[in-house]
């Protein structure tokens, strides 16, 4: 199928473009972006022009900041064109509800990708959990934000699409989300793998004084799960879990890319994420589905709505 | 049926008891409140001991803050039940979310209601606005939050149940969500009469420097409808919304208890939201059903998660 690439940015060329091109299933035909192009194939820089120009292509794959992308998908939609949707699908869940509805009343395919879920631990993982009583868990999603969100030339979602701002600062802006930009990796986990409704019950988020989004978030799910995002971590990412239950407990390290339960680590497959990605949006649109998850959205809303609020040093990139 | 009220605080005693008694639908025979009694009504402290000694009891409404009801809606429809939540249902979405799932598995009817959709002009303008494209809409909320939340002996919405603060401070506490909590009625009528889903776009959000929680929002929803929620309006509350149409302009005022559509006013009939929602309650009980509505949180939520932060001045009772 002929595939489009909305946003040219980090995400989409470290992950997106390598794991189209590996796969028989797309033709990456075009992009559009307003900086940043793939060599060798077709770039537009206005969607509309596009929309009209390109009626080859039949899927479009957002990799744009949330806040940037919702219009553009009701138009896609609305052209016949399936959608699928980078993480956080969108700046609010009431514009995946809308878009939801649109996707079946055009009887297209809508995928909202969490590409953390497809990190290999985490089905044997849900697997292991699924009839035990969580007892007390820990989740540490430490990284630098200068490691993964630093100032590339070109970089789509470091401009933030329309926005015009420099670096990741669209991370920080309204609709950003702030830490849980990664934070939400380790949520879609959480929400897949735990076996009844994650609910947060505290939520204690640090704001730094510039900047409008939090840029670490401490939480407590259900009174036993403790996590905390922090972006100001120095050094290597720590993105773990530490789950005890009332049968042993599970440990899934560096993005439920390694397993352990009782102290014995799983031979787990290679970690294919967004490889995994594109196969299911093939399966889902020879199916005539879509597959809509607000889940991991609506707990990070649900922290928004009822967290405290801490000041912070001022943050520069 | 039997009825018990769990809270027994301003709206209880202005809306629920009455509404109550007057039914030949209803026997009110318990309460339980840390404070707060009904006249001639047995009165608990202790849900557990509630629940223990008053197995004649087949429904709990519940009028305690959203931040204290969930685990006490849990135990009830463990022990089989029916519950009926004041709005907002919960202080989080993943909460209510985890309600519905248990009432299913229980079997039993679970009820998030929202006064503000049975006023009498909620239902006409449903209907009216069902073919229409809005190009336009204000939606005015104000009040002076020292008229209808002030301190109430004996009142334990103004207590927040087990936090012991005074006043309604619970309001301005994790979960009270400020001018939300009067301004969800506007969104309660808004989500129900507006054809497509209401989708937040902008947000501003006005803090007072001692308060957690927000005092007067100014929203836009879809680029086309304004929303000015504030709790430091003197005077009479104003509860409007004017809503044009290509095919003509619609008001509700007084919170969708007068109509007028091109000018002209509607007939409507009396005001009996409470009435309603436990007539509905008594239908939904007794088709075996649950009627359970996220939608006005999910907007918050929304709105807490997007919204731009501003500070004003203190704020105290």
């Amino acid at each position: 199928m002929n595939i489009a690439l909305v946003g040219v940015g980090k995400i989409a060329k470290s992950q997106h473009v390598p794991n189209i091109s590996m796969s028989d299933a797309w033709n990456l035909v075009a992009t559009v972006a307003l900086e940043g192009t793939v060599e060798g194939v077709d770039s537009y820089t206005d969607f509309d022009q596009f929309l009209l120009e390109r009626k080859d292509v039949e899927v479009v794959s957002f990799c744009v900041p949330a806040i940037a992308r919702f219009e553009y998908a009701v138009k896609a939609l609305k052209a016949g064109l399936h959608v699928m949707l980078e993480k956080p699908p969108g700046a609010t869940i009431s514009e995946i509800n809308h878009l939801q509805k649109l996707a079946e009343a055009c009887d297209r395919t809508l995928f909202t990708t969490w590409h953390s879920q497809m990190a290999p631990g985490v089905s044997p993982a849900k697997e292991w959990l699924a009839d035990k009583v969580i007892e007390e868990a820990t989740v540490t999603w430490h990284e630098d934000i200068r490691q993964f969100h630093v100032n590339n030339a070109g970089d789509d979602r470091d401009r933030g699409g329309h926005r015009g701002v420099r670096n990741q600062d669209w991370i920080f802006e309204p609709g950003g989300i702030g830490v849980f930009d990664t934070g939400i990796n380790a949520i879609s986990i959480l929400t897949e793998i735990i076996p009844h409704p994650l609910r947060v019950t505290e939520a204690s988020l640090v704001y730094p004084e510039n900047r409008g989004q939090p840029i670490q978030a401490e939480l407590i799910f259900d009174s036993v799960v403790r996590a905390s995002f922090n972006f100001r971590h120095e050094g290597k990412p720590i993105w773990d879990m530490h789950i005890v239950t009332d049968q042993g407990e599970l440990r899934l390290e560096r993005s439920a890319t390694i397993l352990r339960i009782d102290g014995v680590r799983y031979e787990l497959g290679p970690s294919q994420e967004y490889a995994r990605l594109y196969s299911r949006m093939s399966e889902l649109i020879l199916s005539g589905e879509s597959e809509v998850n607000v889940d991991p959205l609506i707990v990070v809303a649900d922290i928004f709505m009822i967290g405290t609020r801490h000041g912070s040093v001022p943050f520069n990139f």
